[in-house]
């Protein structure tokens, strides 16, 4: 990938924060993996499981740790934490082109909504009464934020996001295509007949620098808060449901549902996919693999899993059978104990 | 959560149908959960575990079942059915701020669609050739409904909904933004190289009363219409594929999936990230726990589940390992009893 | 279903390429189900669980292999394929209602977009600088094409499709409403203390035929691009992270999600519900059963499942606390076995 932007490597070492081995005058024009960076391109490395490839990297210089310095042919920006440097160096190479500030003739914004000077709001959004946007922010095309929501600075809502009334937004909030803050939570009373609808009082708060992927969704409250904590990042297709309460710094992947009134800790890390029931604690620095099922609440740090593991549809039909046999099989393996030790079983013996 | 309705006690207990324990003349203001509530609110019991929370509650209200009014401190609205009275509290309460009635001068409008006067159409909303919608119906900013779609009287279009052609809606269905209703099934027959588009041909019928949530979809039927029936609820991100049939008054909780031509009963609730295959059916009154996969017809009313429940990695591996070995299992622990009942085994003998 | 297209059954058969058993003049008006089918309409029968259904049905003619031709009371249009038949048909007589070339007042089109002249733009939509877009395509409303992205010929958008900028997609591809192309990748490096966002410098390259269903999710790639292959097919609510290569005419059901990275081969059929995690190498020809976690690479074409089985909830709970003594179980069953022959357990047997 290469952009339009350039910097020397010596400009890069000092922009990152790190140590050049190499020449400071050559010029970089974009980042590469090591696999087919080309020269003029820099790469790095984190997953020493890719170290192999850094003898036949033609990128003109690779950020690495030191231990692996010497493995590169090119030059080395050297880094105990080569990951977090390659991240510092996408932002350089990956200015996003924001647009240029101004409210485009087609977007529909109420009289009464309070914009800094400094907003750009594309065409066919729809800003609603009583909304504030901070300074910075950007309103992609097609966006709609609904009476009484609040923007902080330097926000990015891309194309077609949908915010409800009555949502608060920090700054620094990215907001992917086709997200949707604020709906209805999903709560009803079943009167014996029917679903008596719940109305949904209240609100969603989004802390600072959260960032949420295409096509997710935060309910409102029933009457509290949804509260997404500073620095969460969520990926697509994530549902957060009414009064969710997600702790600072946590990661949810894609595709992963949170139940209502659930609170998960800060520091968490959600794999793909995972369910989390409602009303459950989650403490913090909790890891959940994908697709796990989490039905209780969990108070120690640590990784949690649940399924079965992959197999052969064959072979997995014919341990399948079995799991509906666990018991029976528990109970029989307990009386072959018994009868192993001498001693007969009894009624109503615990297994 | 506030908001600028006020009732006195007395009003509340006329409009909800139940006895009020206390003085008539108190003002309230809104709800809050028995834990926030403060002086001027109405709060409500209906979980059992929460009661101890009664004898803090600083709310001026609860509605509480009668066995529990000598718990709380201040006036109480008696309920058999609590949960239900604060459905309908929250609505007096959380009365939608309906748009006035019009059409917005950015909105599309076909010529020939024929559209009630009290109808209110929001900016960039587009109305094609031969749709209906009947009195009191709302359509938010950027919606789209396709030709010769038809909505009811008193339905309710959050911004961004879309809607293919040839779709039927009922009276007072809530769709909430980014919901898509009729795109077309997932119908593909190889010919041994590729895969030849099925014209998804049907349409889809939505009852009275359904709430569908955020990015949820409801696909177009390949030849005869998908089915959603009265009163049915749907949270976000719910797939409903072509031709299903989903029962009068079922509720399909989040990111649940239910593939193609599958029939649900009526009053069935189906957990959050469940999933159903096609060509199934269900009863009435099923219940499916989260995460769940239901790949068989189910005749019987009930509660189901699969999966493996949640363990710490370390100790899911050990015990997913023996998973795979559970047929192997099984088949020793029954040679043991042959032995132990001092008959050998055979060959072709039944495990 | 029937539509305002007539054909005879002497043409169908010419269309089809298939023999027609019976009177070519007939008048065909439309397709539908043998169950459901009156005079004048086609139906077909593929699964043979159907073919007692043939005795009954109202069609005129019936699509059917010549097996079961005798069974028809109508006449037969004879097809070794007959559900191929029935997918070409489908498309005489669903062709698409394809709106008029021409581009709409109210859409926004960039001055240097390079967009064919029978290209048709629908109200709102939005096209930015660079954008080419080949002939015969159609953008729905409210769409948004970002900069420098390329649609090739006879594209269908339906209503709001969001492309980000670079996004790359060949001829005749069909991407229905709420799809997001080229949303950033989930990529964060965490520093010890937060989460550094991981600018997302790759696009996304989507090949002929491919056809994308409601509200799926396609990200940008992190350096490299994420590529679908071409006649991919995906149905709706589908998650494809960053650098994902999808290999040609792949199936992938609702609601599945493959990781970052992860390479899925040719003609491969993702079940609904899936989970496929990062960096995984996935073979030609492989199937993936519904609400399967795929957690290894797969080398060998096949069928492939997880999962426990859905049981009663009752019986489930009994198994499921057998599950986490399983290990336990494995070991106690091996020790019987030891006992059996005669021999004593000794310590750091292997098991």
């Amino acid at each position: 990938m290469s952009t339009s932007t350039v910097h020397t490597l010596g400009e890069l070492a000092n922009l990152l924060e790190v140590r050049l081995n190499g020449d400071p005058s050559v010029l970089i024009t974009g980042l590469a993996t090591l696999k087919s960076a080309v020269p003029g391109q820099l790469s790095f490395l984190s997953n020493p499981r890719y170290a192999s490839q850094l003898a036949h990297c033609r990128a003109s210089a690779v950020i690495v740790d030191a231990e692996y310095a010497g493995a590169c042919p090119g030059a080395q920006l050297i880094s105990s934490t080569p990951y977090v440097t390659y991240a510092r160096a996408s932002q350089l190479f990956g200015a996003e082109r924001k647009p240029a500030a101004g409210i485009h003739p087609s977007a529909s914004i109420a009289a009464d909504a309070t914009i800094a000077s400094d907003v750009s709001i594309a065409a066919n959004a729809v800003i609603e009464s009583g909304v504030r946007i901070g300074s910075g922010s950007v309103i992609g095309a097609g966006c709609y934020v609904g009476a009484d929501s609040t923007l902080g600075e330097h926000c990015m809502l891309y194309p077609n996001v949908t915010i409800y009334q009555g949502v608060t937004i920090g700054n620094s909030v990215v907001l992917h295509s086709s997200v949707v803050i604020g709906a209805d939570g999903f709560g009803f009373a079943f009167d014996g007949r029917r679903s008596v609808k719940i109305a949904q009082l209240g609100g969603v708060q989004i802390g600072d620098d959260v960032e949420i992927g295409a096509g997710s969704t935060v309910d409102r409250g029933a009457l509290d808060d949804t509260i997404i904590g500073q620095g969460v990042k969520i990926d697509n297709q994530v549902q957060i449901a009414h009064n969710c309460v997600i702790g600072e710094h946590t990661i949810i992947c894609g595709c992963s549902a949170i139940a209502g009134s659930t609170s998960i800790g800060r520091y968490c890390t959600i794999g793909g996919g995972v369910g989390v029931i409602g009303h459950l604690q989650i403490a913090d620095k909790v890891m959940i693999s994908a697709m796990s099922l989490v039905s209780q609440s969990i108070s120690e740090s640590g990784i949690y899993s649940s399924g079965t593991g992959l197999l052969e549809s064959k072979e997995w039909k014919r341990n399948i059978v079995r799991f509906r046999q666990l018991d029976d099989m528990a109970k029989r393996l307990r009386e072959l104990e018994r009868l192993a030790q001498g001693r007969p079983s009894a009624p109503g013996d615990s297994v």
